[in-house]
């Protein structure tokens, strides 16, 4: 089992390796005192690893309670989230308690604004069990639900106590969904580790690349844990992945959505002559071999207007992350019109 | 006009003064820059003081968007708090921008939570109308709206940018209404201040008695922001109080309720020899002359199973504040059961 050591606003453990949601209790055994907690996940991810997990707990003198909502993005939404705080105040979870987000990034998302808000906080533990959650959403404290405005409109920076990562589980999704977790990998590769991009690009130890994944995030959050600056880095690809989101009504999924941001935003930045020529060449062969797309459905007119409700966008203008090298991006900030400019140039 | 000045997670002005409300614009635009703002209020209040502020906030430089809804307790839902936010999104605010919460406590409260959540976090201002928001709810950055399980279940820590406070807005409260602040006010003469308990007993500057409450408040936030220890003085008569409220399905208000709340656990520490005799009778005394009550028209049972799913309970514990001396009141973590005892003597 690896360890990452995440030094945020409080500090915590990402624990990553196979067949540990068996162990999930004494885990957590270690961190929290016995008491009472409650498992919050989807229909589709508790069937499989809720009854691991839950007699995991009980087995290490937790008592147990569960909430179970239905799997998918159109539940990630303010009416869920009203159902879990509602249930955590019926079974009287007090600020000694805790709770833990077993599943996906909607739950991790949805759950730990959960944990954020009821009683103005109370701690919580994230089990990620799709690759995607497990290198992104699950480490760095950002939380959220959907508006029917946009995604993630609403939330909180909240850092969980713990986060177990079983690799083991990724076995179980489907390929589409495990891409998903590699393009935002190739994020990483792109912002801050080339090395990493010639892993992804073979057969790779999914461990060794959850943990450097976690590590570059863990590194970029110590120092910019609520995106006053650097951490905006993250976002690289984001803007105009998160607008294809939309656009398709959610039918693209993140992942899918931030390879076609990338691969955009890297053809732009290329055309516009500040990176290297060849770049995106190279990303979208790199997306094609890993099952992810990098043409875009949609007109640049389409993203654009989706794109202005982006909440990253301050008045007139929005931050936009650059490729320049290798493993290097640049933050710039630019007119929203230029955004357009861009989104033109790449798509 | 009187300013004090708060240092808490962010520094902020509270301002204090007759008639300052047509300089809201003026006093706004000295810490943001003209932009775009949304003014949030219920209907009865926006009626009287809406086009005041806004009017000022347009001559001002600044484009002003207003959501308005109706006024009393019942607002404070997840519901209400979800049109606020979609309404945020609909008019695009963004992260540079701010919003200004024009109204009592419910007002606030709500508002502060839509603030802090909102694209995870956005600036606003507090414009409190009601004596009993004024001394509380707009200082010290508590925000959160109520679940059908209880009062505050959900909220987030989220202190405002700056906060406008007209104690001419006080003139069109009702009695009842300024009973509510008054009995807020007894409450930081019995933590903090005695003097301010003399004060209130005869007639008493508002002006002054707003920042004499303001100034400890602000003292005791400066040192525990987040309510780890000091700041839970703060909820002297409160469990109680909150339980009282419940159990009445909040006709009876919240300083109502804490007047209650304060007479019974004062009684009760009396009985049990903690704090001096002849206390209790004062406090009553006290309340009666501010037009407040002490008498408790539910049982002791039906307090106790209210005051259970407080959220300041730890499992099995809770913290309750007794009276000492004037002006000196303790914390005291005690079983639930020890509770239901404290209820029944002090009844």
């Amino acid at each position: 089992m690896k360890k990452v050591h995440v030094n945020a606003s409080c500090e915590y453990d990402v624990l990553i390796g196979k067949n540990i949601l068996e162990d999930s209790g004494k885990l957590i055994g270690e961190i929290f005192k016995k008491g009472k907690t409650a498992i919050i996940s989807d229909d589709k991810v508790y069937s499989i690893y809720g009854e691991t997990v839950k007699n995991s707990l009980c087995e290490n003198g937790f008592s147990v309670e569960t909430f179970v909502f239905p799997n998918g993005e159109k539940s990630k939404n303010i009416s869920t989230y009203t159902k879990i705080l509602e249930f955590l105040a019926e079974i009287g979870l007090t600020r000694s308690d805790f709770i833990v987000a077993l599943g996906g990034g909607v739950t991790g998302d949805m759950v730990g604004f959960a944990a954020a808000s009821y009683l103005r906080g109370i701690k919580f533990v994230q089990i990620p069990t799709t690759f995607l959650a497990a290198i992104d959403s699950s480490v760095g404290g950002k939380t959220g639900v959907n508006l029917d405005a946009g995604k993630n409109l609403v939330g909180a920076f909240h850092q969980p106590s713990l986060v177990i990562c079983d690799t083991d589980t990724f076995k179980t999704l489907d390929e589409k969904t495990f891409a998903d977790g590699t393009a935002e990998a190739i994020k990483y590769g792109m912002i801050k580790e080339p090395e990493l991009l010639e892993k992804l690009s073979g057969d790779f130890d999914i461990e060794e690349v959850v943990e450097i994944c976690v590590k570059i995030k863990r590194d970029i959050v110590k120092v910019d844990e609520f995106e006053g600056g650097v951490r905006k880095l993250l976002n690289f690809g984001h803007t105009i992945g998160h607008a294809v989101e939309k656009c398709s009504g959610y039918s693209i999924t993140h992942g899918h959505g931030v390879a076609i941001g990338m691969s955009i935003i890297t053809k732009a930045t290329e055309e516009f002559g500040i990176c290297d020529s060849g770049m995106s060449k190279s990303l979208d062969g790199l997306l094609e071999k890993c099952g992810l797309p990098s043409k875009c459905p949609y007109t640049a007119d389409e993203l654009y207007k989706v794109a202005l409700s982006d909440k990253k966008r301050s008045g007139g203008f929005i931050t936009v992350v650059l490729p320049k090298v290798w493993g290097e991006c640049i933050l710039n900030t630019i007119t929203v019109e230029k955004l357009l400019e861009y989104i033109k140039k790449g798509i």
